[in-house]
Protein backbone atom coordinates (compact mmCIF):
# COMPACT_ATOMS: atom_id res chain seq x y z
CA UNK A 1 0.00 0.00 0.00
CA UNK A 2 2.69 2.66 0.87
CA UNK A 3 4.08 1.70 -2.50
CA UNK A 4 1.65 4.25 -4.42
CA UNK A 5 2.23 7.32 -1.81
CA UNK A 6 5.98 8.33 -1.62
CA UNK A 7 7.06 11.49 -0.33
CA UNK A 8 9.35 13.19 -2.71
CA UNK A 9 10.05 16.34 -0.77
CA UNK A 10 8.95 18.02 2.90
CA UNK A 11 9.54 21.98 2.94
CA UNK A 12 9.47 24.23 5.72
CA UNK A 13 6.67 26.67 5.27
CA UNK A 14 6.66 28.54 8.49
CA UNK A 15 8.72 28.19 12.12
CA UNK A 16 5.77 28.62 14.73
CA UNK A 17 6.47 29.15 18.76
CA UNK A 18 5.66 25.69 19.47
CA UNK A 19 4.47 23.90 15.74
CA UNK A 20 6.68 23.84 12.67
CA UNK A 21 4.45 23.87 8.99
CA UNK A 22 5.47 22.06 6.32
CA UNK A 23 4.16 20.90 3.36
CA UNK A 24 5.19 17.77 1.65
CA UNK A 25 4.60 16.54 -1.94
CA UNK A 26 3.80 13.16 -2.73
CA UNK A 27 3.66 11.23 -5.71
CA UNK A 28 0.74 8.56 -5.98
CA UNK A 29 0.36 5.68 -7.65
CA UNK A 30 3.70 6.40 -9.89
CA UNK A 31 1.87 9.24 -12.35
CA UNK A 32 1.19 12.62 -10.37
CA UNK A 33 1.60 14.07 -7.12
CA UNK A 34 -0.33 16.22 -4.12
CA UNK A 35 0.61 18.12 -1.54
CA UNK A 36 0.01 17.50 1.91
CA UNK A 37 0.08 19.63 5.34
CA UNK A 38 2.65 18.10 7.95
CA UNK A 39 2.66 20.01 11.07
CA UNK A 40 5.53 19.06 14.02
CA UNK A 41 5.08 18.89 17.73
CA UNK A 42 7.57 17.67 19.70
CA UNK A 43 5.64 15.89 22.10
CA UNK A 44 3.50 15.93 25.35
CA UNK A 45 2.43 14.26 28.47
CA UNK A 46 -0.44 13.68 30.36
CA UNK A 47 -1.55 12.56 34.05
CA UNK A 48 -4.79 10.66 35.51
CA UNK A 49 -4.34 11.73 39.43
CA UNK A 50 -6.14 9.40 41.39
CA UNK A 51 -6.53 10.88 45.04
CA UNK A 52 -6.83 8.70 48.37
CA UNK A 53 -10.30 8.36 47.93
CA UNK A 54 -10.67 7.65 43.97
CA UNK A 55 -11.17 11.19 42.97
CA UNK A 56 -9.62 12.16 39.78
CA UNK A 57 -7.75 16.20 39.96
CA UNK A 58 -9.51 18.18 36.70
CA UNK A 59 -8.12 21.28 35.63
CA UNK A 60 -10.42 23.92 34.52
CA UNK A 61 -9.09 26.74 32.02
CA UNK A 62 -9.25 28.79 29.04
CA UNK A 63 -8.63 27.53 25.73
CA UNK A 64 -7.65 30.02 23.10
CA UNK A 65 -8.09 27.96 19.97
CA UNK A 66 -11.40 26.47 20.97
CA UNK A 67 -12.47 30.45 22.81
CA UNK A 68 -13.48 28.70 25.92
CA UNK A 69 -12.56 26.89 29.10
CA UNK A 70 -12.41 23.29 28.89
CA UNK A 71 -12.31 20.86 31.57
CA UNK A 72 -8.83 18.52 31.36
CA UNK A 73 -6.60 15.97 32.72
CA UNK A 74 -3.28 17.95 33.73
CA UNK A 75 -0.67 17.71 30.81
CA UNK A 76 2.21 19.85 29.19
CA UNK A 77 4.29 19.46 26.21
CA UNK A 78 8.18 18.31 26.45
CA UNK A 79 10.67 20.46 27.53
CA UNK A 80 12.70 19.34 24.40
CA UNK A 81 12.15 16.24 21.96
CA UNK A 82 13.47 13.30 23.41
CA UNK A 83 12.55 13.85 27.31
CA UNK A 84 11.21 10.98 28.78
CA UNK A 85 7.06 11.10 29.36
CA UNK A 86 7.54 10.55 32.43
CA UNK A 87 9.74 13.03 33.42
CA UNK A 88 7.06 15.63 31.76
CA UNK A 89 4.28 13.95 33.38
CA UNK A 90 5.86 14.34 36.93
CA UNK A 91 6.46 17.40 36.74
CA UNK A 92 3.31 18.96 35.01
CA UNK A 93 1.42 16.97 37.62
CA UNK A 94 3.26 19.13 40.29
CA UNK A 95 3.19 22.38 38.48
CA UNK A 96 -0.41 21.96 37.85
CA UNK A 97 -2.17 20.37 41.13
CA UNK A 98 0.68 21.52 43.75
CA UNK A 99 0.65 17.63 44.21
CA UNK A 100 3.62 15.06 43.42
CA UNK A 101 3.92 11.41 43.45
CA UNK A 102 6.81 8.98 42.53
CA UNK A 103 4.04 6.53 41.79
CA UNK A 104 3.11 6.95 38.46
CA UNK A 105 1.94 4.17 35.85
CA UNK A 106 2.29 4.14 32.58
CA UNK A 107 -1.45 3.97 30.88
CA UNK A 108 -1.61 4.94 26.83
CA UNK A 109 -0.11 6.48 24.64
CA UNK A 110 -1.75 9.01 21.80
CA UNK A 111 -1.88 10.81 18.52
CA UNK A 112 -3.85 13.12 18.67
CA UNK A 113 -4.34 14.14 15.16
CA UNK A 114 -2.56 11.29 12.58
CA UNK A 115 -3.82 13.00 9.47
CA UNK A 116 -1.40 16.07 9.79
CA UNK A 117 0.12 16.30 12.92
CA UNK A 118 3.06 14.00 14.31
CA UNK A 119 2.16 14.89 18.05
CA UNK A 120 2.51 12.36 20.79
CA UNK A 121 1.17 12.38 24.29
CA UNK A 122 2.12 9.58 26.99
CA UNK A 123 -0.42 9.44 29.45
CA UNK A 124 0.59 7.91 33.24
CA UNK A 125 -1.53 7.39 36.06
CA UNK A 126 -0.72 8.91 39.41
CA UNK A 127 -1.22 7.51 42.33
CA UNK A 128 -0.13 8.14 46.58
CA UNK A 129 -0.24 12.12 45.67
CA UNK A 130 1.70 14.19 48.04
CA UNK A 131 1.36 17.88 48.77
CA UNK A 132 4.31 19.75 47.14
CA UNK A 133 3.03 23.24 45.05
CA UNK A 134 1.36 25.01 42.12
CA UNK A 135 4.08 26.38 39.90
CA UNK A 136 2.01 27.37 36.94
CA UNK A 137 3.78 29.18 33.87
CA UNK A 138 3.50 32.97 33.30
CA UNK A 139 0.59 32.11 30.74
CA UNK A 140 -1.44 29.73 32.91
CA UNK A 141 -4.31 30.18 34.97
CA UNK A 142 -5.47 26.71 36.13
CA UNK A 143 -9.02 25.72 38.41
CA UNK A 144 -8.35 22.88 40.12
CA UNK A 145 -11.04 20.10 41.48
CA UNK A 146 -11.83 16.56 42.11
CA UNK A 147 -14.33 14.41 40.46
CA UNK A 148 -15.55 10.95 40.36
CA UNK A 149 -14.79 8.73 37.70
CA UNK A 150 -18.93 8.23 37.28
CA UNK A 151 -19.15 12.32 37.15
CA UNK A 152 -16.67 12.32 34.15
CA UNK A 153 -17.89 9.37 31.84
CA UNK A 154 -21.51 11.49 32.69
CA UNK A 155 -19.24 14.78 30.97
CA UNK A 156 -18.11 12.67 28.69
CA UNK A 157 -21.72 11.21 27.19
CA UNK A 158 -22.97 14.66 27.76
CA UNK A 159 -20.36 16.39 25.44
CA UNK A 160 -19.27 18.69 28.34
CA UNK A 161 -15.68 16.98 28.32
CA UNK A 162 -14.34 16.70 24.23
CA UNK A 163 -10.59 17.07 24.53
CA UNK A 164 -9.47 13.56 22.66
CA UNK A 165 -6.39 13.37 25.41
CA UNK A 166 -8.72 13.56 28.82
CA UNK A 167 -11.83 11.39 26.49
CA UNK A 168 -9.16 8.74 25.96
CA UNK A 169 -7.02 8.60 29.29
CA UNK A 170 -10.32 9.08 31.57
CA UNK A 171 -12.11 5.63 29.79
CA UNK A 172 -8.93 3.98 29.72
CA UNK A 173 -8.45 4.50 33.14
CA UNK A 174 -11.76 3.29 34.26
CA UNK A 175 -11.56 0.09 31.76
CA UNK A 176 -8.73 -1.07 33.46
CA UNK A 177 -9.18 0.14 36.83
CA UNK A 178 -13.02 1.00 37.46
CA UNK A 179 -15.44 -1.48 39.11
CA UNK A 180 -17.70 -2.86 37.18
CA UNK A 181 -21.64 -3.49 37.70
CA UNK B 1 -9.24 33.80 34.91
CA UNK B 2 -9.76 34.44 30.80
CA UNK B 3 -9.37 38.63 31.98
CA UNK B 4 -6.22 37.65 32.62
CA UNK B 5 -5.57 36.10 29.05
CA UNK B 6 -6.80 38.58 26.11
CA UNK B 7 -6.10 38.50 22.31
CA UNK B 8 -4.52 41.89 21.08
CA UNK B 9 -4.23 40.23 17.21
CA UNK B 10 -4.45 36.90 15.09
CA UNK B 11 -2.43 37.39 11.77
CA UNK B 12 -2.62 34.39 9.22
CA UNK B 13 1.28 33.11 8.40
CA UNK B 14 0.67 30.61 6.17
CA UNK B 15 -2.60 28.95 4.32
CA UNK B 16 -2.00 25.16 3.94
CA UNK B 17 -3.83 22.68 1.75
CA UNK B 18 -5.80 21.81 4.71
CA UNK B 19 -4.72 23.77 7.37
CA UNK B 20 -4.27 27.50 8.15
CA UNK B 21 -1.23 28.43 10.41
CA UNK B 22 -1.89 31.94 12.85
CA UNK B 23 -0.02 33.86 15.34
CA UNK B 24 -2.07 34.93 18.22
CA UNK B 25 -0.80 38.14 20.13
CA UNK B 26 -1.52 37.59 23.60
CA UNK B 27 -1.80 39.86 26.58
CA UNK B 28 -0.48 38.49 29.27
CA UNK B 29 -2.32 40.06 33.02
CA UNK B 30 -2.65 43.22 31.99
CA UNK B 31 1.03 43.78 31.27
CA UNK B 32 3.03 41.88 28.52
CA UNK B 33 2.16 39.87 25.39
CA UNK B 34 3.41 36.46 23.70
CA UNK B 35 2.91 34.50 21.15
CA UNK B 36 1.10 31.22 20.45
CA UNK B 37 -0.01 29.56 17.45
CA UNK B 38 -3.19 28.69 16.34
CA UNK B 39 -4.17 26.19 13.63
CA UNK B 40 -7.43 26.22 12.23
CA UNK B 41 -8.95 22.54 10.59
CA UNK B 42 -12.78 22.84 9.43
CA UNK B 43 -13.82 19.53 11.13
CA UNK B 44 -14.19 15.73 10.70
CA UNK B 45 -16.51 12.85 11.36
CA UNK B 46 -15.58 9.70 12.52
CA UNK B 47 -17.56 6.37 12.63
CA UNK B 48 -17.58 2.93 14.80
CA UNK B 49 -19.31 0.83 11.89
CA UNK B 50 -20.49 -2.46 14.08
CA UNK B 51 -21.83 -5.69 12.02
CA UNK B 52 -24.44 -7.78 12.51
CA UNK B 53 -21.50 -10.45 14.29
CA UNK B 54 -21.01 -7.15 17.02
CA UNK B 55 -17.53 -7.11 15.39
CA UNK B 56 -16.16 -3.20 14.37
CA UNK B 57 -14.36 -2.70 10.94
CA UNK B 58 -11.37 -1.05 10.70
CA UNK B 59 -9.17 0.92 8.58
CA UNK B 60 -5.50 0.27 7.50
CA UNK B 61 -3.32 2.82 6.35
CA UNK B 62 -0.34 4.27 5.50
CA UNK B 63 -0.19 7.99 7.43
CA UNK B 64 2.42 10.15 6.38
CA UNK B 65 2.70 11.83 9.51
CA UNK B 66 3.53 9.28 11.79
CA UNK B 67 5.52 7.59 8.87
CA UNK B 68 3.84 4.18 9.56
CA UNK B 69 0.68 2.26 9.37
CA UNK B 70 -2.43 2.76 11.54
CA UNK B 71 -5.01 0.84 12.43
CA UNK B 72 -8.10 3.40 12.60
CA UNK B 73 -11.79 4.06 12.67
CA UNK B 74 -13.23 5.44 9.18
CA UNK B 75 -12.91 9.20 9.15
CA UNK B 76 -12.81 12.08 7.29
CA UNK B 77 -12.84 16.35 7.28
CA UNK B 78 -15.98 17.38 5.94
CA UNK B 79 -16.54 18.60 2.87
CA UNK B 80 -16.77 22.55 3.86
CA UNK B 81 -16.87 24.61 7.27
CA UNK B 82 -20.76 23.46 8.58
CA UNK B 83 -21.56 20.55 6.59
CA UNK B 84 -23.58 18.59 9.40
CA UNK B 85 -21.21 15.49 11.03
CA UNK B 86 -23.82 13.08 10.66
CA UNK B 87 -23.54 13.50 6.51
CA UNK B 88 -20.00 13.81 6.58
CA UNK B 89 -19.81 10.29 8.77
CA UNK B 90 -22.43 8.58 6.42
CA UNK B 91 -20.42 9.35 3.41
CA UNK B 92 -16.98 8.36 4.90
CA UNK B 93 -18.50 5.17 6.03
CA UNK B 94 -19.40 4.16 2.77
CA UNK B 95 -16.37 5.48 0.80
CA UNK B 96 -13.75 4.00 3.35
CA UNK B 97 -15.77 0.58 4.29
CA UNK B 98 -17.88 -0.15 0.97
CA UNK B 99 -20.86 -0.18 3.19
CA UNK B 100 -23.52 2.18 4.26
CA UNK B 101 -25.89 2.74 7.65
CA UNK B 102 -29.72 4.41 7.58
CA UNK B 103 -28.96 4.06 11.89
CA UNK B 104 -26.56 6.34 13.24
CA UNK B 105 -26.11 7.24 16.54
CA UNK B 106 -24.29 10.28 17.65
CA UNK B 107 -21.70 8.41 20.69
CA UNK B 108 -19.10 11.01 21.51
CA UNK B 109 -17.82 14.95 20.15
CA UNK B 110 -13.90 15.23 20.32
CA UNK B 111 -11.38 18.19 20.21
CA UNK B 112 -8.21 16.72 18.72
CA UNK B 113 -5.69 18.84 20.60
CA UNK B 114 -7.00 22.05 22.50
CA UNK B 115 -3.56 23.22 22.96
CA UNK B 116 -3.33 24.89 19.55
CA UNK B 117 -5.79 23.60 17.17
CA UNK B 118 -10.14 24.20 16.89
CA UNK B 119 -10.48 20.56 15.13
CA UNK B 120 -13.56 18.96 16.19
CA UNK B 121 -14.44 15.58 15.49
CA UNK B 122 -18.04 14.11 15.94
CA UNK B 123 -18.36 10.53 16.30
CA UNK B 124 -21.05 8.21 15.17
CA UNK B 125 -21.95 4.57 15.82
CA UNK B 126 -23.23 2.41 12.66
CA UNK B 127 -25.60 -0.53 12.36
CA UNK B 128 -27.55 -2.60 10.20
CA UNK B 129 -25.09 -1.91 7.53
CA UNK B 130 -25.59 -2.27 3.78
CA UNK B 131 -23.36 -3.65 1.73
CA UNK B 132 -22.35 -0.51 -0.85
CA UNK B 133 -19.73 0.13 -2.93
CA UNK B 134 -15.75 1.48 -1.61
CA UNK B 135 -15.04 4.37 -3.28
CA UNK B 136 -11.91 5.75 -2.16
CA UNK B 137 -9.95 9.11 -2.55
CA UNK B 138 -7.48 9.13 -5.14
CA UNK B 139 -4.84 9.96 -2.62
CA UNK B 140 -6.47 6.81 0.17
CA UNK B 141 -5.02 3.50 0.73
CA UNK B 142 -7.20 1.88 3.23
CA UNK B 143 -7.57 -1.90 3.94
CA UNK B 144 -10.52 -3.13 5.58
CA UNK B 145 -11.38 -5.60 8.45
CA UNK B 146 -13.84 -6.09 11.26
CA UNK B 147 -12.19 -6.98 15.02
CA UNK B 148 -14.14 -7.48 18.25
CA UNK B 149 -14.20 -5.08 20.66
CA UNK B 150 -11.99 -6.88 23.41
CA UNK B 151 -9.18 -7.49 20.56
CA UNK B 152 -9.64 -3.63 19.78
CA UNK B 153 -9.15 -2.98 23.75
CA UNK B 154 -6.03 -5.25 23.38
CA UNK B 155 -4.37 -3.13 20.82
CA UNK B 156 -5.11 -0.05 22.99
CA UNK B 157 -3.10 -1.33 26.08
CA UNK B 158 -0.50 -2.69 24.25
CA UNK B 159 0.18 0.58 22.61
CA UNK B 160 -0.73 -0.77 18.93
CA UNK B 161 -3.40 1.37 18.60
CA UNK B 162 -2.87 5.19 19.55
CA UNK B 163 -4.69 7.45 17.39
CA UNK B 164 -6.84 9.55 19.89
CA UNK B 165 -9.92 9.50 17.73
CA UNK B 166 -9.83 6.00 17.93
CA UNK B 167 -9.03 4.93 21.51
CA UNK B 168 -11.98 7.52 22.48
CA UNK B 169 -14.46 6.31 20.16
CA UNK B 170 -13.36 2.68 20.71
CA UNK B 171 -13.82 2.99 24.48
CA UNK B 172 -16.99 4.60 24.49
CA UNK B 173 -18.91 2.42 22.75
CA UNK B 174 -17.31 0.04 25.20
CA UNK B 175 -18.62 1.78 27.82
CA UNK B 176 -21.72 2.50 26.72
CA UNK B 177 -22.30 -0.23 24.83
CA UNK B 178 -20.32 -3.36 26.20
CA UNK B 179 -20.92 -6.44 28.05
CA UNK B 180 -19.63 -6.31 31.60
CA UNK B 181 -18.11 -8.94 33.20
Amino acid sequence: MSEQIKRLKRELKFKGTILDFYQDTMEINGDHTVVWDFISHKGAAAVVPVTEEGKILMVRQYRNALERYTLEIPAGALDEVGEPGLECASRELEEETGYRSEKLEWLITLRTTVAFCNEKIEVFVARDLIPSKQNLDEDEFIDLKAYTIEELKEKIFSGEIEDAKTVSALLAYDTKYGKRA
